[in-house]
């Protein structure tokens, strides 16, 4: 197990519909040093990719993408969820579905702050159906920028979200694939992978 | 001037309705060095006090937050602005109103996170009225922990939010403070503090 595998089992409490509670260490209360490791971890993953920008999208993807901002040494841009009246009207603009909350979200990224000649790294924190990330991917094309990769710390390798970008050619890197959890036992079952 | 009020004289833009739009390097897309530097100014000014613990609300607070729990070595915590599935039942709440998108919100942080011998510093990109950081303190004390301090890294001194803080006997440190800004000309004035 690495070490994100290890704090989930660690820490994380599995609960009934599928739910992976992670919200002592990842995204309620955050614990500064493991963020600060994902940071580094994405960084090897993606190095040797020309990336000079990370795109995350709020709340809590913001947590994880600064770590890996500051390691690149590039702006940390995040998509934001609603429509606020400090944003310029040029935007680019994506529906996302959240898993979590049940509800439909715009999400929005000024055009200002994404270029043609911009390589993008992707960050989230979870990914599961997959609807956040191919929002995010949606705005970097309608940008006319590169997606370089996408950066995610759990998937649920059950739903259907990482095959798909997989499927599209996307170099998806999630520190941790849950692929069973039980929430009588506790048990969380990951996909191995290559270190 | 200081590093901030520098980089909000360069890259700032002033709107009508006293807007200042800073979202090219503090809230959309993010500086992270200018961040990091942030992180090192809150705990020179706040380090001599038992800060155990970072608290902030959602979105864009946590990005000006996350170098301060790194430099004091503390979880940070966000409050959050919906109530969510994954929040156990168990929440501190506090109602919020937003200058910015003006609606109402609930913020809310699950009481595992705060707890009676907490010493909480407070942190948040804009401080306008006052509301954010009302609820925040109004959470702190709930749990029955200590408001230690609140960091602000812009604060508009023509509102009342910061006198009426700084009134109740906290120590509030704001990096910079506009106190005057005029959208034809796009000045800016900023009030004079010691360094």
């Amino acid at each position: 197990m690495n070490f994100l595998e290890e704090r989930i089992c660690k820490d994380g409490i599995v609960k009934p519909g599928n739910v992976l509670k992670v919200d002592s260490f990842l995204n309620h209360q955050m614990d500064i040093a493991l963020l600060d490791e994902i940071g580094r971890e994405f960084h090897r993953r993606f190095q040797h990719k020309p990336i000079n920008k990370i795109l995350t999208i709020e709340a809590s993807g913001i947590a994880i993408a600064y770590p890996v901002a500051k390691e690149f040494g590039v702006p940390l841009v995040f998509a934001k969820k609603s429509k606020s009246i400090n944003i310029a009207g040029d935007v680019y603009t994506a529906e996302v579905e959240s898993f979590t909350h049940k509800n439909k979200n715009q999400v929005i990224v000024s055009k200002s702050f994404l270029q043609p000649e911009d390589h993008v790294l992707i960050i989230d924190d979870f990914l599961a159906n997959g609807c956040a990330l191919q929002g995010l991917i949606s705005i970097v094309e309608q940008a006319g920028a590169t997606v370089e990769g996408l950066g995610i710390a759990i998937e649920k390798g059950f739903q259907f979200g990482g095959r798909a970008i997989r499927n599209l050619g996307y170099q998806l890197e999630s520190l941790a694939i849950v692929d069973e959890m039980n929430a009588e036992t506790g048990e969380i079952v990951f996909r191995k992978q290559e270190a």
